[in-house]
């Protein structure tokens, strides 16, 4: 797990960034502001954290050509620190690099193909006739369903569960305690009690999404649940049956998405969202933390529901109220047309 | 994984349908009226869809008598055809039947009682004691604790895990990740510090009931924690200790109970509702979406909390005021003793 | 799985208790006033429910002095009846002790360091360098990353999954379908795209933590992510990179905490909120359930957010209102100056 150390020339040069000062100065990893040493390479990207800067004793820092001045040791230029701090942070990853092979105590069936690229760890279990491409990674007790197709460079760390036929892209990342296509909810009702509707669509999961740890994304019910290029997913995430997301929306964990809603490109819904069946959500859509979504946005914007924060006592009287609010309203209406009445009767009287 | 091809007249006679159209139209798959071709068979079930029904390319469709005229290829004539079409769903599952045998790589325990009819799959552990019954399935990876029972005709997918003394009725189905029997969260609070008190209940599943992926209930504290007969559970619900869950409700995905609440019979509970401890909610409940439930429920009926969703910007303003309900609610009352005073003085006046 | 009976003598005697009736009774376990029976102890607690205390048929009872009259059987006077319980209950647990060794089906790598005294379970894997210390006990199929360490006495039941550079203290317990170190949900956009932040920081969990069923925790961008001492999280919590939460903070179940929030001790939060990034939440902060904590809290206290439940009907008026309360709020004021100039004038008009 050792990493090799590398100059603040050489990092310069994988981003497009301009050095000044030591360029043969050796980073040995990243670091925020207020913890990088010497040999550290930190980023400044928020305003707020200018005095951050300034303190820091950081060998390097990432910065824009306005803040040169401010970084106490060496500086790397670039016109978006934060990107570059993102590029650069892969030089520094505490992943291994693919291993090609199959552990001997994972459990191949027969009919799986399985590229002489790919990485196969302890305890997998690899169901008949999945395909598994070069440069794959299926981390250790994983298990690969009936039929799965697993594209290059994907990586599913432990204990990831993929049930029959969930078809992945390249460069997928999946963490630990996802499942992947379970049965969608789906009952029929007689007289009371639930016959179950098999759930016979797949999962399609395209190039370069991220899967959070303990996110669930059931099959669709006869048609594809899909997850568009580039989405990015949280933990703990619930996608239901049929679902659609945009390419490259992210959203934040434990978000639950119900059945057949398509959601937009471009969106960015925050945490414990929860967006009810049937929907369209416009591309470019922000939800903030913790709304319900319970009907189709055509326009893109930021939306939200809830209430704020308050002490206990003062939001259990606020509560209450909110019980009243219909009836209060309509008790400031008839104030109204009384006030009204009366300044109309009143100007009358002041015209006689 | 191929699926024997069925004729419409034998699917119609499964269900008690009639054809009205070619009998032998061989069948392949099931499919929505949008997608569905000349050989597969789709359903109407919302009059909301007539013109995808009129347009349909479905070989067969399953309808209602009345509308029969408006299907293009062959019916299948049906009272309920959103139920039929859920009964037929079962003849194209992508399930393989139940081979039975104990895979050698699976870790069993030499006191586990496991019929000669249930299967065993690559990588389960089964620890003392457990029994399991015929035509029970139990995917990769699972893990069934000391002394659980599993029932005739039951599965747990891949990586479902078992803790000890979990029983588990007939025709049980339970999604991968699913977690039962952890320990409920009780401790004694000790001068700041907390004090576990060791959970000594189980957790009984009774038949039929479904499980949800990631799900996670709790084995009681003292008493068992209860899921009644077709119980049906979606993805990530959390059930604490000593909850009991009445017959054939089902529960929409990431909702929590808990602990010792007893929810009734055929309640319906949207997805992301919180249901506070020790309640008692009626039979035939609904509680839509994302709603907190804090109190009991002695009626049944439909429930609500929170909020809709609104562009933020408004939202914001509402929300300042909503800190401010009961204040203004006040001020109302105040300005309408005014206003009261007033109209009455006003009236002693012209009286004069 | 049978555990040796104890006489009321001896259970007393562990807690500091006194026996009023017969020390020499055998108890074989513990249960609820309403359904123990002769040969089980049970406790007092919650004056509601004395009328139980009176009608059971408990072998013994836990109680303060004053209730001694009230039991029926035997008595255990304690100051904290509901604290000596907590206490017993380890007496009565249906775990397992420790058994010394390693499964023969568990993958071990050859640098891994186990101590003679741990027990690790079949399929069980343990990567390079992760170091266990002795009365560990890792449950079946857990996965523990490279250069873990978990210290005494820990436990970590079937399916956890831990990833590199995770450290566990000591006495520490981890439900089934944990995950812990996953990578934080940290992306730079670049123009629409995200590029991923490699998560470079660790997780550290102090002694005496429990953690539940399905928990997910994120390892740090770049510093640790860290659990507080003695603290307690249940099931389906999601805690995201760098939070750190106070040593002795209990937080129910399928709450969220994002990014770099720092939680205090001793806090209390209750099941299904969420808590946004960057706050700090002060010592002793009680969050009741479902609440949005969108802000830091200063001050020690009860907060809230949210709405009360309602019969749908009535609510859904109320919410439409709740999209008009700014407006609302605006009309109460100008008709609040209406009066109060109609007043002015009426009073002058007096004074004339």
């Amino acid at each position: 797990m050792t990493k090799q150390l590398l100059s603040l020339g050489a990092l310069a040069e994988r981003v497009g960034a301009r050095v000044v000062g030591d360029p043969d100065l050796m980073i040995r990893s990243l670091a925020t502001l207020q913890t990088a040493g010497s040999d550290q390479l930190s980023f400044f990207a928020n305003p707020r954290y200018l005095n951050q800067l300034r303190a820091s004793r950081a060998g390097a820092v990432l910065v824009t050509e306005e803040h040169v001045a401010d970084v106490q040791g060496s500086a790397l230029v670039h016109g978006n620190p934060y990107l570059a701090f993102a590029r650069l942070s892969h030089q520094f990853d505490w992943r291994l690099s693919v291993q090609p092979g199959i552990h001997p105590s994972a459990q191949i069936d027969p009919s799986a193909q399985i590229d002489a690229g790919a990485q196969v760890g302890p305890g997998v279990v690899v169901a008949a006739e999945a395909q598994i491409a070069a440069g794959v990674v299926i981390g250790a007790n994983t298990v690969v369903g009936h039929g799965c197709r697993i594209g290059r460079d994907s990586r599913l760390e432990a204990g990831v569960m993929l049930y029959a036929q969930v078809r992945i892209g390249e460069r997928v990342l999946i963490h630990s305690g996802a499942v992947i296509g379970a049965d969608g909810f789906g009952f029929a009702n007689d007289q009371g009690q639930w016959v179950k509707i098999c759930q016979l669509g797949g999962v399609v999961i395209e190039d370069d999404v991220e899967i959070g740890a303990g996110v669930t994304i059931d099959r669709g019910a006869l048609d594809d649940t899909r997850i568009g290029r580039g989405v990015k997913l949280d933990n703990q995430i619930q996608v239901a049956h049929n679902v659609q997301i945009g390419e490259h929306t992210a959203i934040a964990g434990c978000t639950a998405i119900a059945g057949s809603t398509k959601i937009g490109r471009h969106c960015t819904i925050a945490g414990m969202s929860g967006i009810t069946g049937h929907l369209e959500i416009a591309d470019g859509t922000h939800i903030t933390a913790m709304s319900l979504v319970s009907h189709s946005i055509t326009r893109p914007g930021a939306y939200s529901s809830g209430t704020g924060l308050e002490p206990h006592r003062q939001w259990k009287r606020n509560v209450v109220r909110f019980r009243q609010l219909d009836e209060l309203a309509k008790r400031l209406r008839t104030l109204e047309q009384k006030v009204e009445h009366f300044t109309t009767e009143g100007q009358q009287d002041d015209g006689c």
